[in-house]
Parts: C-alpha cells; sequence; structure tokens
C-alpha cells in the first residue's frame, strides 16, 4: 500500500523526471524509515489511508536527500545502480531531488497531516545541518564525542525519529506516546549510525561495496576513529597518520587490526547496543502489542546487520 | 516587516549555513515575489503576520530555487556577487538550497497557512519541471511557440501566479478573488519571462552583466528566436546557425540585428505586452484600492524595465 502511494504520487510526473523517478523506485532499498512510520502508526490505529501517506512522504524524502547526497559527494553509484547523478548528471539530479521534496510535501499538505508534516521539515532542517557539520569538521582530530554525538544526531537520527513521531501522529497517539516513539526512533536512529561506522572498518568490504575506512579516508572521524584518537597507547601514532592523509589500504589494514586488538571495536559495539537497548527501553513503555514487537524485532535485526 | 520576518526564520541556522543565508540576504534582490504576495494579501486585509509570514516563505523558495540554479548552470556571480556554489562549493550550496526550502516549509506549516502551503509545493512541482523541459528542448530548433509557453508558464510564471494567490488567500480572499489574482500574476510571470528572453538580445550587455544571445548560444531558443526561425527569409539561415552552434559575436549581432530589421523583436515584445494588458484586465475585475493601484503599477514596471 505504501508502495503505491508512492508510484501514485510520481505518477503525474513527466519526461526525463518519470525516467529518474522510475530508476529510484526500482533501484530498490530497505524501505526502513516508512516501515518505522507504518509501524509506529499500526500501534494506535487500523491501517488508515492517513499512516500509508505518512509513510510514502517519508520515503520520498529519504530518497530526494540520497538523490543529493549523491550530487554532494559526486557518487557514481548508489544500491548497485548508476547514481541519478552519474546517469543523467547533477543538473537533473539536483531538480530530481528538490521535485521529490516537493512531493512529499504535496502529499502531506494535500491530506493535510500537519504533524506529519511539521515533523518532517524538522527532519530535512536537522539533516541539512548534520551534513554541514560532517564537511566541517572533515578532518578535525579534535572533535570528541560530543560534536559526533551532535552531528550523527542531526545527520540522520532525527529522521529516524520524526518518522516514528509522525507515523504515532497519524495514528492518533496522544502527545506522551508520540514522544515515546520519537525516543526510540531517536535511539534507534543513533545505534544505526553507529553500526554504520563501525562496519565502514570491519565489515566485509566485498558485501559492503566500498573499500575498509572509506569515512576516515575522506576526513569524516566516526566512534572507532575518536574513541582511538583518545587511546593512551594509539593516539598519537593515529594523529600522525591523519595529518599525513596517509590512507594506502595497508595502514588501513593496521588501523583496522589495532581498532580490533586494543578493544576499540568491541567498545564502539557496546555503545551502539547500549542505543539498542535504550530504544527497547522506550518501548517497553508501551502497551504490548504485535506492532510493538516488530519495532523490537526493527532494533534486533538493526543490531545483527552486517552490511 | 517581510525583511524581518525572513531574517528571524534563518536566525536558528547555525556555522556555514548562517554564512551563507547572510551572503543571500545581503546580496540584495528585487524582492518581487513578496511583493506580490504582500500586496495581493493587502487588497483584501489589514497588513496581518499571515501575510507577511506568506511574503517571507515565497521569498525563501525564490532564494532556494536561485541557490540550485546556479549550482545546475555553474553559474560563478549571483546578483553581482559570487555564487553561493561560487564562494562554497557545490557540496554547500546543494544543503543551502534544501535547507531554504525547508525554511520556507518551516514557515508555512508552522503557521498553519494551509492555502499558501499547497500553492508552495505546486510552485516548485512546476519550477522542477519547467527547468527540465528547458534542458530537454536545448538546441530543438522545432520546438514551436506552444511549448515555449508550457516551459516559460512552468519555469516562471506559475510561481508568480501563486504568489498573488497565496497572498490573497493569507489575506481571506474568496476563491474567485483568489483565481483572479492567479490569473494576473500567470500573466505577468509570462510577460516578465518574455520581457526577460527579449533583453537577453537586446537589452544593455554592460547592465545584464551577460554577452547578448546568452540563452541562445546555450541552446535555450526563446520568443524570438521561435519567431524568427518561422520566418520565411531567415528562418534555414537561422537554422543553419544553430545547427553549427556558430556563436561568435560576430554572428549574434547578425542574429540581433536581423530580429531588429524583421520586426521580430517589437513582435515579440507586443505579445509580451499583450500579457501585460491581461494581467491588467484581470486587476479591473476587482474593487478599485491603492493596492490594487500598486499591482497595477508592477505591471508598468515590468512593461518598462531594461534590465
Amino acid at each position: 500500500m505504501i508502495e503505491k502511494e508512492i508510484r501514485n504520487s510520481l505518477s503525474d510526473s513527466e519526461g526525463i523526471i518519470s525516467e529518474m523517478c522510475s530508476h529510484i523506485l526500482n533501484a530498490g532499498g530497505k524501505r526502513i524509515r516508512p516501515l518505522l512510520v507504518l509501524y509506529s502508526g499500526l500501534i494506535f490505529s487500523e491501517p488508515t489511508r492517513e499512516i500509508m501517506l505518512a509513510a510514502a512522504a517519508a520515503e520520498l524524502i529519504h530518497m530526494a536527500s540520497l538523490v543529493h547526497d549523491d550530487v554532494i559527494d559526486g557518487s557514481p553509484m548508489r544500491r548497485n545502480k548508476p547514481s541519478i547523478n552519474k546517469a543523467w548528471g547533477n543538473h537533473y539530479a539536483v531538480l530530481c531531488g528538490d521535485y521529490l521534496f516537493s512531493k512529499a510535501f504535496c502529499i502531506l499538505s494535500g491530506n493535510r497531516l500537519m504533524k506529519s508534516l511539521d515533523l518532517m521539515v524538522e527532519a530535512i532542517r536537522s539533516m541539512c545541518h548534520g551534513k554541514i557539520l560532517q564537511a566541517e569538521d572533515k578532518f578535525k582530530q579534535d572533535i570528541g564525542i560530543d560534536a559526533y554525538y551532535e552531528r550523527i544526531a542531526k545527520k540522520t537520527a532525527v529522521f529516524i525519529k520524526c518518522c516514528c513521531k509522525s507515523g504515532a501522529a497519524a495514528g492518533g497517539a496522544g502527545d506522551e506516546q508520540v514522544q515515546i516513539l520519537g525516543e526510540y526512533g531517536l535511539n534507534l536512529g543513533l545505534a544505526f549510525q553507529m553500526i554504520d561506522d563501525i562496519l565502514d572498518f570491519c565489515g566485509d568490504s566485498g558485501v559492503m561495496g566500498k573499500p575498509k575506512g572509506e569515512d576516515l579516508s575522506q576526513g569524516i572521524l566516526t566512534l572507532p576513529v575518536i574513541l582511538l584518537l583518545e587511546s593512551k597507547n594509539y593516539g598519537s601514532w593515529l594523529k600522525d597518520i591523519i595529518s599525513r592523509r596517509d590512507f594506502s589500504s595497508k595502514i588501513m589494514n593496521e588501523i583496522v587490526s589495532v581498532m580490533q586488538r586494543t578493544g576499540i571495536i568491541s567498545k564502539s559495539f557496546s555503545i551502539a547496543v547500549s542505543h539498542i537497548e535504550k530504544a527497547k527501553y522506550f518501548l517497553s513503555l508501551l502497551p504490548c502489542s504485535r506492532h510493538v514487537d516488530f519495532l523490537h524485532e526493527m532494533a534486533d535485526m538493526l543490531q545483527a546487520r552486517t552490511n
């Protein structure tokens, strides 16, 4: 039903926009955000059209932000297919992202989903700030864990929080319950990004489709790096590498091996897991139901993911 | 008051986003769109905060679309200052545009200006389609006048229409009056773009800040070109030039001189003026007031502009 709403909302697009939209729709994706909207709504309501629309809008915003991300990073691939910028050029990709954003707002505004609308506006604003923070902080070695939290919250977790709140609101939840779903989403989102950042170092680079330590080599210092920079034995060693931008695959393998030997990877992972548990704690404040169970499983799946 | 609302809405921006916003705010601009929102609203109402907010949102959307336009076209300058992409790079410029869009929606959604929200969504969607049409139609010699109308309506005139309707709606106008302001805006917008397209050939290139016939040399075929392509004596001559992409300044001067001699420029101008007159006709359907007079003068100013 959500997929139908997404396709339906893009059905009045014309020419090249229509081709780009088909390309994106057919490239797949895990649809995590609409699922979170959906199940957050189903806790409080039958599957109404409002919930489906809120879910569709969240996925459209996610798609728009990925299209613009690929322009920003000059990425040639997305979901194992050529990115929009690669296939049609930056020109069309910028417009395609704008178009997808406007369609999301069209759904929410046209159907008077005011709460969801406010939340999606907040999500986009936050993502912009987060991505800018990420760019500003590149190669900054004194960034520290608080700035890391702020950055990943704004870049990733606030959107996921807003998805959960949007679904709950569309399902008619009260303010307090919307808040609880928001806390679940925020912690899920933090864990999601942390695990992503850990997998950058110790995921299977074949499965991940990118080389080990790619974030670091681009100057994006994430949780394991920040923890290693703070270590007594390896801090200045790593600082030196980063200063020299010396990211050969030999060095990168050494960094990963040090991260593993010193327990930095497991420490990072346990921080991520602490947020998974926090997320589950917030679910425990809600009455039991199979939709709450689903959100619980979502947290487990996220913890177990390897790519 | 509008300027204050714009600045106010951007005041929670941080770091580089805040710098980019200041740069844009201080670069000036004619503020045509917010003025149209304002006066369309004042016809029906005292100067309320709702009208100011609707006007501020329209300008933010205009700013966002200019920032993305400059990324799309790789333009180094905007309003005689370095463009955002030139000064900060495409990376930040894409995000800056997204941020400005989200702030506009934040204003409209946060203040429950639902009519204006719907209209601004329509405006963005239309602009995306129009810009894509423009890109698709590049160097297409058989484009014809209808396709030109469709393109400039979507690219420019629908946004201006939506501004007038947004102001009228925020001022509490009835449906029929909103519609009348919309027809005024649509025709004003068509004339605005046509005059822009004429000035590309016969404006003072020093004042315009760009070389003569720049649109044509980039493949954008506008009203005077389309009319000349249809002329018996010069059609095939111009076709040949376009096919060979032979846009030296000598050739461009020849084209302009032919356009003037054959009356193509005055014919183009009289088509633009017919839309100015149509716009004024729609104003005549409204009760007299100094705010209607202002919109009348706006149309006259537009007709008389030379840059």
